[in-house]
Protein backbone atom coordinates (compact mmCIF):
# COMPACT_ATOMS: atom_id res chain seq x y z
CA UNK A 1 0.00 0.00 0.00
CA UNK A 2 1.31 3.05 -1.00
CA UNK A 3 1.12 6.21 1.38
CA UNK A 4 -1.87 8.78 0.05
CA UNK A 5 -3.26 11.97 1.23
CA UNK A 6 -5.88 9.93 2.61
CA UNK A 7 -4.25 7.34 4.74
CA UNK A 8 -0.89 6.12 6.90
CA UNK A 9 1.56 4.78 5.46
CA UNK A 10 1.93 1.12 7.32
CA UNK A 11 5.15 -0.01 9.20
CA UNK A 12 6.31 -3.02 10.94
CA UNK A 13 4.87 -1.75 14.23
CA UNK A 14 1.52 -0.37 12.57
CA UNK A 15 0.59 -3.61 10.32
CA UNK A 16 -1.74 -5.54 12.46
CA UNK A 17 -0.51 -9.39 12.66
CA UNK A 18 -4.10 -10.40 13.34
CA UNK A 19 -8.04 -9.36 12.74
CA UNK A 20 -5.95 -6.77 10.02
CA UNK A 21 -9.64 -6.29 8.79
CA UNK A 22 -9.93 -4.48 12.02
CA UNK A 23 -6.70 -2.23 11.29
CA UNK A 24 -7.56 1.02 9.04
CA UNK A 25 -4.85 3.66 8.43
CA UNK A 26 -7.19 5.99 7.24
CA UNK A 27 -6.76 9.60 8.68
CA UNK A 28 -10.07 10.91 8.94
CA UNK A 29 -10.76 7.64 11.21
CA UNK A 30 -7.87 8.02 13.05
CA UNK A 31 -8.55 11.56 13.72
CA UNK A 32 -11.77 10.95 14.87
CA UNK A 33 -10.79 8.48 17.47
CA UNK A 34 -8.29 11.12 19.11
CA UNK A 35 -10.49 13.98 18.47
CA UNK A 36 -13.19 12.02 20.44
CA UNK A 37 -11.29 10.47 23.14
CA UNK A 38 -10.63 12.69 25.97
CA UNK A 39 -7.45 11.04 27.19
CA UNK A 40 -5.18 8.46 25.72
CA UNK A 41 -2.38 6.47 27.54
CA UNK A 42 1.31 7.12 26.97
CA UNK A 43 3.77 4.57 26.81
CA UNK A 44 7.08 4.67 27.03
CA UNK A 45 10.37 2.89 28.21
CA UNK A 46 12.16 3.66 31.46
CA UNK A 47 15.45 2.41 33.45
CA UNK A 48 12.73 0.15 35.09
CA UNK A 49 10.59 -0.94 32.40
CA UNK A 50 7.70 0.01 30.45
CA UNK A 51 5.61 2.53 32.02
CA UNK A 52 2.08 3.71 30.69
CA UNK A 53 -0.07 6.90 31.92
CA UNK A 54 -3.11 8.40 30.93
CA UNK A 55 -3.17 11.79 29.96
CA UNK A 56 -4.86 14.64 28.05
CA UNK A 57 -3.90 15.33 24.66
CA UNK A 58 -5.17 17.62 21.78
CA UNK A 59 -4.75 17.25 17.85
CA UNK A 60 -3.75 20.14 16.10
CA UNK A 61 -3.40 18.57 12.13
CA UNK A 62 -1.20 15.81 12.12
CA UNK A 63 0.41 16.63 15.99
CA UNK A 64 -0.50 15.00 18.63
CA UNK A 65 0.35 17.44 21.49
CA UNK A 66 0.87 16.78 25.59
CA UNK A 67 1.59 18.41 28.92
CA UNK A 68 2.38 18.52 32.01
CA UNK A 69 4.18 19.45 35.07
CA UNK A 70 8.18 19.99 34.15
CA UNK A 71 8.95 17.56 36.77
CA UNK A 72 6.77 14.66 35.46
CA UNK A 73 8.22 11.38 35.02
CA UNK A 74 6.43 10.66 31.86
CA UNK A 75 7.08 14.23 30.11
CA UNK A 76 10.38 13.89 31.30
CA UNK A 77 11.28 10.69 29.62
CA UNK A 78 9.37 11.58 26.53
CA UNK A 79 11.65 15.47 26.07
CA UNK A 80 14.50 12.48 25.99
CA UNK A 81 13.41 11.73 22.22
CA UNK A 82 12.87 8.47 23.04
CA UNK A 83 10.36 6.09 21.48
CA UNK A 84 7.02 6.04 22.33
CA UNK A 85 4.03 4.28 21.56
CA UNK A 86 0.45 6.65 22.59
CA UNK A 87 -3.39 4.76 22.59
CA UNK A 88 -6.57 6.29 22.55
CA UNK A 89 -9.49 3.83 23.73
CA UNK A 90 -13.61 4.67 22.92
CA UNK A 91 -15.37 1.51 24.34
CA UNK A 92 -18.80 1.68 22.18
CA UNK A 93 -20.68 -1.39 23.67
CA UNK A 94 -20.26 -4.71 25.13
CA UNK A 95 -21.33 -7.36 22.69
CA UNK A 96 -22.80 -10.19 24.22
CA UNK A 97 -23.10 -13.30 22.45
CA UNK A 98 -23.94 -17.36 23.25
CA UNK A 99 -20.89 -18.90 24.09
CA UNK A 100 -18.40 -17.19 26.42
CA UNK A 101 -15.55 -17.13 23.89
CA UNK A 102 -17.31 -14.79 21.87
CA UNK A 103 -18.27 -12.26 23.82
CA UNK A 104 -16.62 -8.74 22.95
CA UNK A 105 -16.48 -5.45 22.98
CA UNK A 106 -17.24 -2.89 20.15
CA UNK A 107 -14.46 -0.67 20.46
CA UNK A 108 -12.25 2.28 18.37
CA UNK A 109 -9.12 2.53 19.19
CA UNK A 110 -5.85 4.59 17.96
CA UNK A 111 -2.38 3.50 18.08
CA UNK A 112 0.31 6.23 17.52
CA UNK A 113 4.41 5.25 17.59
CA UNK A 114 7.08 8.02 17.25
CA UNK A 115 9.22 10.62 19.07
CA UNK A 116 8.06 13.72 20.94
CA UNK A 117 10.10 16.96 20.79
CA UNK A 118 9.14 19.85 23.18
CA UNK A 119 7.43 23.01 22.37
CA UNK A 120 9.45 25.80 23.51
CA UNK A 121 7.84 28.50 21.48
CA UNK A 122 5.74 30.57 23.59
CA UNK A 123 3.00 31.48 21.44
CA UNK A 124 2.98 27.81 19.70
CA UNK A 125 3.08 26.45 23.40
CA UNK A 126 -0.26 29.02 24.55
CA UNK A 127 -1.96 27.76 20.82
CA UNK A 128 -1.78 24.19 22.33
CA UNK A 129 -2.17 24.48 26.08
CA UNK A 130 -5.48 27.23 24.84
CA UNK A 131 -6.33 23.36 22.25
CA UNK A 132 -6.02 21.26 25.19
CA UNK A 133 -9.15 23.12 26.88
CA UNK A 134 -11.25 23.25 23.84
CA UNK A 135 -10.07 19.26 22.95
CA UNK A 136 -11.98 19.11 26.38
CA UNK A 137 -14.60 21.58 26.87
CA UNK A 138 -15.02 23.30 23.41
CA UNK A 139 -16.13 26.46 23.77
CA UNK A 140 -14.75 26.46 27.16
CA UNK A 141 -11.12 28.47 26.44
CA UNK A 142 -12.50 31.78 25.29
CA UNK A 143 -13.95 32.25 28.92
CA UNK A 144 -10.50 31.49 31.44
CA UNK A 145 -7.47 33.27 31.99
CA UNK A 146 -4.85 31.91 29.23
CA UNK A 147 -1.49 31.16 30.94
CA UNK A 148 0.77 33.43 32.59
CA UNK A 149 4.76 33.01 32.48
CA UNK A 150 5.05 31.66 35.38
CA UNK A 151 2.29 28.99 34.79
CA UNK A 152 4.26 28.66 31.27
CA UNK A 153 7.58 27.75 33.04
CA UNK A 154 5.97 25.06 35.31
CA UNK A 155 4.43 23.63 32.20
CA UNK A 156 6.20 21.13 29.53
CA UNK A 157 3.97 21.26 26.62
CA UNK A 158 5.52 17.76 23.69
CA UNK A 159 4.60 17.28 20.11
CA UNK A 160 4.45 14.61 18.31
CA UNK A 161 3.83 14.16 14.72
CA UNK A 162 0.58 11.37 13.11
CA UNK A 163 3.24 9.48 11.21
CA UNK A 164 3.29 6.04 12.27
CA UNK A 165 -0.57 5.33 13.34
CA UNK A 166 -3.44 3.27 12.81
CA UNK A 167 -7.34 2.54 13.89
CA UNK A 168 -8.51 -0.71 15.10
CA UNK A 169 -12.27 -0.92 14.71
CA UNK A 170 -15.03 -3.67 16.23
CA UNK A 171 -18.44 -2.85 15.83
CA UNK A 172 -21.85 -4.89 15.34
CA UNK A 173 -23.51 -7.82 16.89
CA UNK A 174 -21.95 -10.69 18.08
CA UNK A 175 -20.57 -13.57 15.67
CA UNK A 176 -21.98 -16.98 17.33
CA UNK A 177 -21.49 -20.27 16.27
CA UNK A 178 -23.95 -21.68 14.33
CA UNK A 179 -24.63 -24.44 16.07
CA UNK A 180 -24.93 -21.93 19.29
CA UNK A 181 -27.78 -20.23 17.92
CA UNK A 182 -30.20 -22.88 19.34
CA UNK A 183 -28.83 -21.41 22.78
CA UNK A 184 -32.01 -19.81 24.79
CA UNK A 185 -30.01 -16.97 25.44
CA UNK A 186 -30.41 -13.35 24.40
CA UNK A 187 -27.85 -12.31 22.56
CA UNK A 188 -27.04 -8.77 21.50
CA UNK A 189 -25.24 -5.75 21.95
CA UNK A 190 -25.70 -3.14 24.86
CA UNK A 191 -24.10 0.42 23.46
CA UNK A 192 -21.88 2.54 25.74
CA UNK A 193 -21.07 5.98 26.33
CA UNK A 194 -19.30 8.72 28.51
CA UNK A 195 -22.84 11.09 29.31
CA UNK A 196 -22.46 13.89 31.58
CA UNK A 197 -24.32 14.44 34.70
CA UNK A 198 -25.54 17.69 36.60
CA UNK A 199 -23.10 20.20 36.93
CA UNK A 200 -21.57 20.87 40.17
CA UNK A 201 -21.08 24.34 40.83
CA UNK A 202 -17.48 25.56 42.59
CA UNK A 203 -18.50 25.91 46.33
CA UNK A 204 -16.29 29.03 46.22
CA UNK A 205 -18.28 30.74 43.58
CA UNK A 206 -19.91 33.30 45.28
CA UNK A 207 -21.28 35.09 42.80
CA UNK A 208 -24.43 33.41 40.90
CA UNK A 209 -23.37 33.04 37.46
CA UNK A 210 -25.21 31.05 34.56
CA UNK A 211 -23.73 27.76 33.70
CA UNK A 212 -22.44 28.27 30.47
CA UNK A 213 -23.58 26.54 26.91
CA UNK A 214 -20.25 24.78 26.33
CA UNK A 215 -21.29 22.69 30.13
CA UNK A 216 -25.16 22.57 29.18
CA UNK A 217 -24.52 21.59 25.91
CA UNK A 218 -21.25 19.79 26.63
CA UNK A 219 -19.86 18.29 23.23
CA UNK A 220 -23.28 18.60 21.55
CA UNK A 221 -23.11 19.24 17.34
CA UNK A 222 -22.31 22.95 17.13
CA UNK A 223 -21.61 24.00 21.17
CA UNK A 224 -17.90 25.60 20.67
CA UNK A 225 -16.59 23.75 17.73
CA UNK B 1 5.67 2.74 55.42
CA UNK B 2 5.90 -0.94 56.02
CA UNK B 3 3.70 -3.78 54.40
CA UNK B 4 0.38 -4.22 56.21
CA UNK B 5 -2.86 -5.93 55.26
CA UNK B 6 -4.53 -3.33 54.24
CA UNK B 7 -1.57 -1.37 51.79
CA UNK B 8 0.71 -2.28 48.91
CA UNK B 9 4.36 -1.77 49.59
CA UNK B 10 5.35 1.63 47.70
CA UNK B 11 8.25 0.99 45.40
CA UNK B 12 11.18 3.28 43.49
CA UNK B 13 8.41 2.48 40.44
CA UNK B 14 5.01 3.17 42.15
CA UNK B 15 6.38 5.89 44.54
CA UNK B 16 4.72 9.15 42.91
CA UNK B 17 7.29 11.96 42.35
CA UNK B 18 5.24 14.80 42.61
CA UNK B 19 1.43 15.14 43.84
CA UNK B 20 1.84 12.38 45.98
CA UNK B 21 -1.09 13.00 47.98
CA UNK B 22 -3.24 11.49 45.30
CA UNK B 23 -0.84 8.35 45.36
CA UNK B 24 -2.87 5.40 47.35
CA UNK B 25 -1.44 2.31 48.45
CA UNK B 26 -4.66 1.47 49.68
CA UNK B 27 -5.90 -1.70 48.29
CA UNK B 28 -9.23 -1.43 48.62
CA UNK B 29 -8.69 1.43 46.64
CA UNK B 30 -6.78 -0.33 44.29
CA UNK B 31 -9.12 -3.22 43.73
CA UNK B 32 -12.30 -0.85 43.52
CA UNK B 33 -10.74 0.88 40.26
CA UNK B 34 -9.48 -2.30 38.68
CA UNK B 35 -13.04 -4.06 39.39
CA UNK B 36 -14.64 -1.03 37.94
CA UNK B 37 -12.53 -0.03 35.36
CA UNK B 38 -14.15 -2.14 31.67
CA UNK B 39 -10.72 -2.37 30.08
CA UNK B 40 -6.86 -1.39 31.16
CA UNK B 41 -3.90 -0.54 29.09
CA UNK B 42 -0.74 -2.99 29.10
CA UNK B 43 2.41 -1.73 27.89
CA UNK B 44 5.41 -3.92 27.21
CA UNK B 45 8.69 -3.13 25.76
CA UNK B 46 9.14 -4.90 22.24
CA UNK B 47 12.22 -4.88 19.97
CA UNK B 48 10.59 -1.98 18.08
CA UNK B 49 10.36 -0.12 21.43
CA UNK B 50 7.37 0.36 23.95
CA UNK B 51 3.86 -0.96 23.17
CA UNK B 52 0.42 -0.44 24.93
CA UNK B 53 -2.36 -2.12 24.10
CA UNK B 54 -6.38 -1.72 25.58
CA UNK B 55 -7.62 -5.02 26.59
CA UNK B 56 -9.71 -6.63 28.66
CA UNK B 57 -8.94 -7.53 32.50
CA UNK B 58 -10.28 -9.14 35.55
CA UNK B 59 -9.27 -9.53 39.17
CA UNK B 60 -9.73 -12.44 41.59
CA UNK B 61 -8.31 -11.81 44.88
CA UNK B 62 -4.62 -10.49 44.28
CA UNK B 63 -4.29 -11.51 40.28
CA UNK B 64 -4.75 -9.76 37.26
CA UNK B 65 -6.08 -11.63 34.67
CA UNK B 66 -5.80 -11.18 30.92
CA UNK B 67 -6.58 -13.13 27.68
CA UNK B 68 -6.23 -13.05 24.33
CA UNK B 69 -5.41 -15.22 21.32
CA UNK B 70 -2.51 -17.13 21.23
CA UNK B 71 -0.90 -15.51 18.47
CA UNK B 72 -1.39 -11.85 19.72
CA UNK B 73 1.92 -10.07 19.63
CA UNK B 74 0.90 -8.43 23.19
CA UNK B 75 0.33 -12.07 24.88
CA UNK B 76 3.37 -13.45 23.15
CA UNK B 77 4.94 -10.63 24.40
CA UNK B 78 3.80 -10.63 28.11
CA UNK B 79 4.55 -15.02 28.01
CA UNK B 80 8.03 -14.33 27.70
CA UNK B 81 8.27 -13.09 31.48
CA UNK B 82 9.23 -9.44 30.60
CA UNK B 83 8.22 -6.41 32.51
CA UNK B 84 4.55 -5.51 31.69
CA UNK B 85 2.80 -2.16 32.99
CA UNK B 86 -0.95 -2.08 33.62
CA UNK B 87 -2.72 0.65 33.95
CA UNK B 88 -6.63 1.50 34.57
CA UNK B 89 -7.95 4.44 34.34
CA UNK B 90 -12.10 5.71 35.29
CA UNK B 91 -12.61 9.29 34.08
CA UNK B 92 -15.00 10.87 36.63
CA UNK B 93 -15.43 14.91 35.70
CA UNK B 94 -13.77 17.50 34.10
CA UNK B 95 -12.47 20.59 36.24
CA UNK B 96 -13.43 23.43 34.78
CA UNK B 97 -11.49 26.43 36.53
CA UNK B 98 -11.36 30.55 35.99
CA UNK B 99 -7.51 29.55 34.09
CA UNK B 100 -6.77 27.42 31.31
CA UNK B 101 -3.87 26.41 33.96
CA UNK B 102 -6.06 25.05 36.55
CA UNK B 103 -8.26 23.01 34.66
CA UNK B 104 -8.24 19.53 35.54
CA UNK B 105 -10.28 16.14 35.14
CA UNK B 106 -11.33 13.85 38.30
CA UNK B 107 -10.29 10.22 37.33
CA UNK B 108 -9.03 7.12 39.21
CA UNK B 109 -6.51 5.27 38.09
CA UNK B 110 -4.75 2.73 39.15
CA UNK B 111 -0.87 1.33 37.70
CA UNK B 112 0.37 -1.83 38.55
CA UNK B 113 3.81 -3.36 37.39
CA UNK B 114 5.03 -6.94 37.44
CA UNK B 115 5.79 -9.91 35.13
CA UNK B 116 2.96 -12.48 34.15
CA UNK B 117 2.96 -16.20 33.89
CA UNK B 118 0.80 -18.22 31.50
CA UNK B 119 -2.25 -20.22 33.02
CA UNK B 120 -2.23 -23.37 31.83
CA UNK B 121 -4.34 -24.89 34.18
CA UNK B 122 -7.49 -26.16 32.61
CA UNK B 123 -9.92 -25.73 35.53
CA UNK B 124 -8.00 -22.31 36.32
CA UNK B 125 -8.31 -21.36 32.59
CA UNK B 126 -12.00 -21.88 32.52
CA UNK B 127 -12.45 -20.06 36.05
CA UNK B 128 -10.53 -17.00 34.80
CA UNK B 129 -12.57 -17.08 31.07
CA UNK B 130 -15.65 -17.07 33.53
CA UNK B 131 -14.60 -14.34 35.84
CA UNK B 132 -14.00 -12.04 32.52
CA UNK B 133 -17.21 -12.34 31.36
CA UNK B 134 -18.80 -11.70 34.66
CA UNK B 135 -16.38 -8.98 35.39
CA UNK B 136 -17.68 -6.79 31.93
CA UNK B 137 -21.04 -8.05 32.34
CA UNK B 138 -22.30 -9.06 35.68
CA UNK B 139 -24.75 -11.85 35.91
CA UNK B 140 -23.96 -13.11 32.25
CA UNK B 141 -21.52 -15.46 32.69
CA UNK B 142 -23.71 -18.51 33.62
CA UNK B 143 -26.23 -18.60 31.30
CA UNK B 144 -23.65 -18.62 28.25
CA UNK B 145 -21.58 -21.58 26.59
CA UNK B 146 -18.44 -22.14 28.20
CA UNK B 147 -15.43 -22.69 26.06
CA UNK B 148 -14.84 -26.38 24.77
CA UNK B 149 -11.23 -27.71 24.12
CA UNK B 150 -10.96 -25.96 20.83
CA UNK B 151 -11.34 -22.39 22.11
CA UNK B 152 -9.42 -23.07 25.07
CA UNK B 153 -6.65 -23.91 22.78
CA UNK B 154 -6.76 -20.57 21.43
CA UNK B 155 -7.24 -18.72 24.03
CA UNK B 156 -3.82 -17.64 25.90
CA UNK B 157 -5.01 -16.78 29.41
CA UNK B 158 -1.78 -14.56 31.61
CA UNK B 159 -1.80 -13.96 35.38
CA UNK B 160 0.23 -11.23 36.83
CA UNK B 161 0.22 -10.79 40.87
CA UNK B 162 -0.81 -7.11 42.19
CA UNK B 163 1.88 -6.57 44.34
CA UNK B 164 3.47 -3.09 43.26
CA UNK B 165 0.22 -1.02 42.84
CA UNK B 166 -0.80 2.40 43.38
CA UNK B 167 -3.58 4.56 42.84
CA UNK B 168 -3.70 7.99 41.59
CA UNK B 169 -7.30 9.75 42.35
CA UNK B 170 -8.15 13.41 42.01
CA UNK B 171 -11.51 14.50 43.27
CA UNK B 172 -13.55 17.67 43.83
CA UNK B 173 -14.06 21.28 42.82
CA UNK B 174 -11.50 23.60 40.85
CA UNK B 175 -8.71 24.73 43.08
CA UNK B 176 -7.94 28.27 41.62
CA UNK B 177 -5.61 31.39 42.10
CA UNK B 178 -7.26 33.66 44.84
CA UNK B 179 -7.05 36.54 42.51
CA UNK B 180 -8.68 34.29 39.67
CA UNK B 181 -11.98 34.22 41.82
CA UNK B 182 -13.06 37.74 40.53
CA UNK B 183 -12.76 36.63 36.82
CA UNK B 184 -16.94 36.63 35.90
CA UNK B 185 -16.90 32.97 35.01
CA UNK B 186 -18.91 29.53 35.90
CA UNK B 187 -16.69 27.00 37.50
CA UNK B 188 -16.98 24.42 38.86
CA UNK B 189 -17.51 20.50 38.17
CA UNK B 190 -18.77 17.93 35.31
CA UNK B 191 -19.66 14.84 35.76
CA UNK B 192 -18.79 12.27 33.44
CA UNK B 193 -19.51 8.18 34.09
CA UNK B 194 -20.16 5.78 31.34
CA UNK B 195 -23.69 4.80 30.84
CA UNK B 196 -25.51 2.04 28.98
CA UNK B 197 -27.72 2.84 26.29
CA UNK B 198 -30.65 0.68 24.70
CA UNK B 199 -29.64 -2.80 24.11
CA UNK B 200 -29.61 -4.00 20.46
CA UNK B 201 -31.03 -7.84 19.90
CA UNK B 202 -28.51 -9.90 17.68
CA UNK B 203 -30.53 -9.49 13.87
CA UNK B 204 -29.78 -13.68 14.04
CA UNK B 205 -31.66 -13.84 17.09
CA UNK B 206 -35.10 -15.34 15.75
CA UNK B 207 -36.74 -16.44 18.48
CA UNK B 208 -38.16 -13.69 20.89
CA UNK B 209 -35.61 -13.53 24.03
CA UNK B 210 -36.57 -11.28 27.19
CA UNK B 211 -33.93 -8.92 27.69
CA UNK B 212 -31.85 -10.33 30.84
CA UNK B 213 -31.77 -8.27 34.07
CA UNK B 214 -27.85 -8.26 33.37
CA UNK B 215 -28.22 -6.18 30.74
CA UNK B 216 -31.52 -4.34 31.61
CA UNK B 217 -29.75 -3.32 35.12
CA UNK B 218 -26.46 -3.31 34.09
CA UNK B 219 -23.84 -3.39 36.58
CA UNK B 220 -26.64 -1.86 38.79
CA UNK B 221 -26.29 -2.97 42.69
CA UNK B 222 -27.56 -6.44 43.59
CA UNK B 223 -27.55 -6.97 40.24
CA UNK B 224 -25.39 -10.65 38.89
CA UNK B 225 -22.77 -9.41 41.91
Amino acid sequence: MSESPETYQPTERTKLGRRSARGVYDRRAVHAVLDEALICHVAVTTDHGPLVLPTIHTRIGETLYFHGAVASRLLRTMKLGVDVCVTATLVDGLVLARSAFHHSMNYRSVVVFGRATEVTDRDEKIAVLHSLVEHVVPGRSGAVRSPNDSELAQTSVLALPIVEASAKVRQGPPIDDDADHAIDVWAGVLPLSVQPGAPEPDPLMTVERPVPACVTDYRRPGCGR
